[in-house]
């Protein structure tokens, strides 16, 4: 039976919005310009949001893109950043984006002292 | 007589990717969900943007939204992002926020502690 409307859109709400755990925590936050360039990117994107939950001390994410893209990932500790930057997969996927999918980057590894929220 | 539109396309991506200093400095990472009220949003957000490079402190700003919006601004230091969240226009809109345009947020303060870019 399918689930009545209200539930679908609960879930939505939750899994947009990361639900990371108590302050600190770690956000590495990437902002970005693609190029014209849509071959293999949104599979790639997709392939590497489903490898980050796999990593170990991955928190969650969040994502959204006009002209300009944001997509922050939370982590544990600096040390899963590290292993989920080094991650084979995920090189690969930097060394293409460098290539072929992005036109400008910046990455910013910051440590999330203080949070808050409002959720209905 | 305009502009060659090299120009154009290099002022763009300098003013969509803040440019900010070197690290440390700290980021605001407001992720948010809208309700369907449309009455003054936009009139707001870009006055609040308007608002904030006037503040002491102010660093750049980096904002996208689809069905999550995600808007970060950078600051030098806590006191002027305190000195922000302060100021009375911000205040009016941050209730009118809570009460009317987003169904849902949360704000995280982080201390950028390293960065990396790739601008071409």
């Amino acid at each position: 039976m399918p689930q009545p409307p209200i539930w679908n859109i609960r879930l939505t709400l939750t899994y947009m919005l990361a639900n990371t755990p108590t302050t600190p925590y770690y956000a590495v936050i990437f902002t970005s310009i693609r190029t014209d360039i849509e071959a293999g990117y949104e599979e790639m994107a997709h392939e590497m949001v489903r490898l980050a939950a796999l990593q170990p001390g991955y928190l969650g994410h969040e994502s959204a893109r006009n002209e300009l893209g944001i997509t922050i990932s939370y982590w544990e500790s600096l040390e899963a950043i590290k292993a989920w930057k080094a991650q084979s997969d995920h090189q690969i996927a930097q060394k293409q984006g460098r290539e072929i999918w992005y036109s400008s980057y910046k990455t910013r590894i910051a440590l999330v002292e203080r949070d808050y929220e409002m959720i209905l």
